[in-house]
C-alpha cells in the first residue's frame, strides 16, 4: 500500500498547518507529553515564574523552519526563523527577550549561502530587539539538496495586566487585520522549483512584535485575541477563533487587504488567499469602540499601513465564518486541509 | 575541486563538536549574531528577569538532534533530545522548568516510529521534572531515510548565590567524573549502518540535573566549573577548562571510570575513549577539601554510582591537559577536531 491509503505513515500534508495537522499532534503527538502549559496550544506557553500574582509570566515558543527555497522574494530562511518567533511571543502579549538557534546543516551547503543566512538573521534580530542567546550546529549528509533547516525558539515575559483568550470575545467585537494577505506563502510558492514565475509578490516577512506589544498597551482587556496568520491563513486563525468564542464570524470578503499582483498569482496557481500564510501580519480581536484605536496603533507601524477593520463577531449558533463576498454572495469559510503548501515555512 | 579540498563548502566534521565546530562557529556564524548573551557560549545562556543583584536569572539553551539511527542501545532520539537540553541547563546551575520540542519529520515515516519516540520524550521529561511547554511540527520530502530531527529548547531558574566559571578555577582544585565514559557515542557507532557490531554498550544518556543541582546546592561556591562531555567527550570539556582557567590539569588515566566492553569496542573501532560522547555524565572541578562530598552526592543518583576523582589542577604553563597513562607514561591531550563521530547527537 502507498503511503497516501493505508494511514501508517505521515504525508507532506500533515505538515501543513490545517486539519492534517491537528489531527497528527492530537493523535500522535501531544498524548504522550500531554500538561497543563502545552493544553493551551496557544502560539508560546505560558509559565508563571512565581512571585503569585504579581509575578512575571514568562512566555515560551518554537518554530521549525523547514521553507523552501531557501531565498524568496521579501526574504529568506533567517529573517522568517526570527519573525515567526519573535511574532509568536508577541501574540502572546509578550516582549520578546532572546532566541535561541539550532541550525541542521547539509554537508555541501556553501560557506556562502550559510553567511548570507547568518547576516540575515542578525539583521531581524536587530530589527526586532532580541539577543540571539544561545545555539547549536550540527551538519548531517548531503541528500536531497535542501541545504538547511533552521530550529528557533524564543522567550519573553508578558506584559502585565493582560488577558488575551479566545473564550473572552463576544457578539459585536470586530476583528482587524494589520495589512494585505496571503504574500508570504504566494511568493514562496512562486520560485518554487518547478514553477518559476516571474512575479511582483514578496513575502511579508517581518518582526511585528513592536506592533502587537503597541496594541496590548493601547488597548488592555479591550484587546481580546490576538493570532499571526501564518500556516493555514486568515482562514485558519478564524476557524480557530470561532472554535475557542463559540460565536460566529462574518468579514466582508471587499474589506480584506489583498494587493492586486497576490490576487493574480493566486488565481494562477488555484489557491484561496483566505489560506494562505502570512509572516508579517496579525489579526485583532478588539472591542468595537476601540476598533479606530487599533488601527492607528497599527498604521503606525511599517508592517501595518493598509491595517483594516473586516469583520465581526455575531451572535449565531452554530459558530461558523462567514464571507460576505464581493459579489453580494455568501459561503463558508473552512479551516484548510493542509495539503495545499507544504514548505512554505 | 571537492567539498574536502576548497573551503567554500561545509563537511561532516564540522557537526562534530570538536575543533572544526569551533572554527565554523568564529568564523561563518557568531560574526554575525555576537552579542553579550552569546559571546560566553557557555551550556546555557543566562538571562537576568530585572530586580537587580536579587533578581532572578533565567536559563536557556537549545539543541538540535540528529542522531543516527533513531533507536540505538540504551535510547533513542527522544529521550537524548529531552536529555541534552535538561542537562545544558543543570551545568549552569539551572533547575530545569520547561522544555520546547520542535519536530522535523520526513514524509512517509511511521506512524508507530513516532509514538514510540513521543513515548520516550514523555518519559524522559517526566524523569526530568520537566514539562514539553510547546512545540513545532514540520513535514519535509522523503529524502535519505533519517526519518526525523528533533531541536530541543529548553529554560530554566539558576539557583542563587552560585557562580561557575572556568575563570575561578585555580590550582590544587580537583576534577571529578560522574561515572564511566564514552558509553553513548560507542553504543551508538556499534549499531551504525555498515557497522552492525554485536555490542554490550548501552548509551549512558539520562537527565542528570537532580545530580547537577545537588552539587550547587551543596558545594555552592566550592563547585567551580561544570560540563557535561557530550561531542567532543572528556577532552573536549578539559581543552575547554584548560583554556578557560589559564592553568594545566593533570589526569590519571587509570581513575576515570571506563568499563571493559567500551574499552573493548572502542579499541575494535579505532577510537579513543576520551573523545567520544557522553549523554548522562558530568565533569564538577571542586575544592580539594569538598571532593568527598562532591563524590558522595554524585553516588546518590541512580546515574552517578561510578563516580570517581580523576585528576587536579596544576599551576603549570603552558595550560594543557596531561595524561599519566597507565603504563606510568605521559602524554597531552588535544582538543579533538571532529571528524570522527557525526551524526552522535
Amino acid at each position: 500500500m502507498s503511503d497516501k491509503a493505508d494511514g501508517t505513515t505521515l504525508l507532506l500534508g500533515h505538515g501543513g498547518g490545517g486539519e492534517l495537522t491537528r489531527r497528527l499532534l492530537a493523535q500522535h503527538i501531544l498524548p504522550a507529553i500531554a500538561n497543563p502549559l502545552l493544553d493551551p496550544l496557544t502560539d508560546s506557553a505560558v509559565i508563571a515564574l512565581g512571585g503569585g500574582a504579581e509575578g512575571s509570566r514568562l512566555c515560551f515558543t518554537t518554530d521549525a523552519s523547514v521553507v523552501k527555497p531557501l531565498f524568496f522574494p521579501g526574504g529568506d530562511i533567517g529573517r522568517l526563523a526570527v519573525c515567526g518567533t519573535v511574532n509568536d511571543l508577541a501574540m502572546m502579549g509578550a516582549k520578546p527577550l532572546a532566541l535561541s538557534l539550532a541550525l541542521i546543516i547539509e554537508e555541501g551547503f556553501t560557506v556562502e549561502a550559510l553567511e548570507a543566512i547568518m547576516a540575515s538573521i542578525g539583521a531581524a534580530a536587530r530589527e526586532a530587539g532580541v539577543a540571539i542567546a544561545t545555539g547549536d550546529t550540527k551538519v548531517v549528509e548531503r541528500r536531497g539538496g535542501d541545504g538547511l533547516f533552521i530550529a528557533t525558539a524564543g522567550v519573553g515575559l508578558q506584559l502585565p495586566g493582560l488577558r488575551l483568550d479566545a473564550a473572552l470575545v463576544r457578539p459585536g467585537d470586530v476583528i482587524v487585520v494589520s495589512g494585505s494577505i496571503a504574500e508570504h506563502g504566494l511568493a514562496v510558492m512562486s520560485v518554487r522549483e518547478g514553477l518559476r514565475l516571474q512575479s511582483a509578490v514578496h513575502s511579508d516577512v517581518a518582526p511585528i512584535a513592536v506592533m502587537a506589544n503597541g496594541l496590548a498597551a493601547a488597548l488592555g482587556e479591550d484587546l481580546r485575541f490576538l493570532r499571526d496568520p501564518t500556516r493555514g491563513g486568515l482562514a485558519g486563525v478564524l476557524a480557530d477563533l470561532v472554535e475557542g468564542c463559540g460565536h460566529s464570524v462574518e468579514v466582508e470578503e471587499g474589506a480584506i487587504p489583498l494587493r492586486e499582483a497576490t490576487r493574480h498569482l493566486a488565481e494562477v496557481l488555484g489557491l484561496d488567499p483566505l489560506v494562505v500564510a502570512n509572516e508579517g501580519k496579525l489579526v485583532a480581536v478588539v472591542a468595537a469602540e476601540r476598533a479606530a484605536e487599533a488601527l492607528a496603533v497599527c498604521q503606525a507601524s511599517p508592517y501595518g499601513a493598509q491595517a483594516a477593520v473586516i469583520g465581526r463577531v455575531i451572535a449565531k449558533k452554530p459558530a461558523l465564518v462567514e464571507l460576505c463576498t464581493r459579489s453580494g454572495g455568501r459561503r463558508w469559510v473552512q479551516r484548510p486541509q493542509g495539503e495545499e503548501l507544504p514548505r512554505i515555512c
